[in-house]
């Protein structure tokens, strides 16, 4: 993270789950302040974390979208971030900050650590921390992610069907993400290890599409990529003290 | 979560990890609103959750200090707790609105799961997420919690030596929380599985004495309670993409 007075520097900004009102303080100053914002897209459509800060956004910035292409055989997402580093840099170089919007977290499974890994060396970053999707969906369920002595395992959906299953057996409590296409074979795993009645799904938490719907509902379809499935084994273990 | 409108609701704020710039605009919305503020604070002295919220406070609240005693054998926490929730529910059956302030996340090992326990199925309680020690650890860090299909593991220090290293074994990123007197034992366990160079070392992180130490320096000796480990087994991945 070098620095030099005559040059702008990347912000990476936790803009929260995505409730614009869980924005932090320090994120709405940066934000407001800074010439360039740039954030994840989709190929075509409107950037999620853009639409968290839409109502706070002064006007006039320069916007960097950066386009994630469906086809990651012929469109390398390498080049993308590649691309999108170079185009930030040049900001920076011309002493501009620039504000990269990450849902949620920037260092919890965040696609700017690829920014960051590309420009921490020779500029500088700072990272602002934001509301991860678990504290959201902890809340939205009434819940506790993790309470006393417990060890929390966060397991991403897309792992093989036998890791899941050997790292909830080994937890006391986990939160499993990016469920999509990967809810069946969550759902398997959890009913193998008993845990069916101890999991609480909920989609969008904090969004105005949140949705919670029992586990057992959800038949054999796709989850939302924003969709979360919180375990407790231990139950209502807060009751206790 | 019963409603009725006659009565007050009880919040649990996330008021973040330290920096009291790390507050949501939620949470600071309703800090300034609501006539009773709880917080839990030691026996003797500040109570640091609401020293972070201290630059929001209106004045003129009502302040209800949930002290810890000291020695739990003589006097129970499920006494302090029962105590504070009759409390609070005075407050609320009274139309008054309670924020109950929660140091980083209310559902993320936090004590107010004990309150949440007792007043949530009587009364109307609202939890509103915050950022995590997590988070800002990762940031002061300069590297992320998780990425990609990482399982992250967290894992309070108080667990038996055993458990940490079996856990520890079977991630791919871990942090390690509640350091406290724990520091030695995680150590040791981290010095077995050959991951001390995997492993960083934060405490108070966003606060004004937010310390980064190479754990080899830190000696035999305890870390604070806000103190944690992070490690990445498979080291700069970001890079990769």
């Amino acid at each position: 993270m070098a620095d030099s007075l005559s040059k702008g520097t990347l912000y990476g900004l936790g803009v929260g789950p995505g409730d614009p009102e869980l924005l932090t303080l320090k994120a709405l100053r940066i934000l407001k302040a800074a010439p360039v914002i740039a954030y994840p897209a989709p190929e075509k459509g409107p950037s999620l974390a853009r639409s968290i800060v839409a109502p706070h956004l002064p006007g006039g910035q320069t916007e960097i979208a950066i386009r994630m292409p469906l086809d990651w055989a012929r469109f390398p997402l390498q080049e993308v971030y590649d691309r999108a580093a170079r185009e930030i840099a040049e900001h920076m170089a011309a002493g501009r900050d620039v504000a990269a919007l990450c849902q949620g977290d920037p260092f919890f499974y965040g696609s700017f650590m690829y920014l960051f890994g590309r420009l921490a060396r020779e500029w500088t970053v700072v990272v602002v921390p934001g509301v991860s999707s678990l504290g959201a969906g902890a809340a939205a369920l009434g819940a506790p992610l993790a309470a006393r002595d417990d060890a929390l395992v966060v397991l991403p959906a897309p792992l093989p069907e036998a890791v899941l299953e050997a790292r909830l057996e080994d937890c006391d409590a986990a939160a499993i993400v990016k469920l999509g296409r990967h809810l069946p074979k969550v759902r398997r795993v959890l009913k193998r290890l008993g845990l069916e009645d101890r999991a609480r799904y909920v989609e969008h938490a904090s969004m105005e599409n949140q949705r919670i719907r029992p586990l057992a509902e959800l038949g054999d379809g796709e989850a939302p990529y924003f969709a979360l499935v919180l375990v407790h084994k231990r139950g209502e273990a807060w009751r206790g003290a």
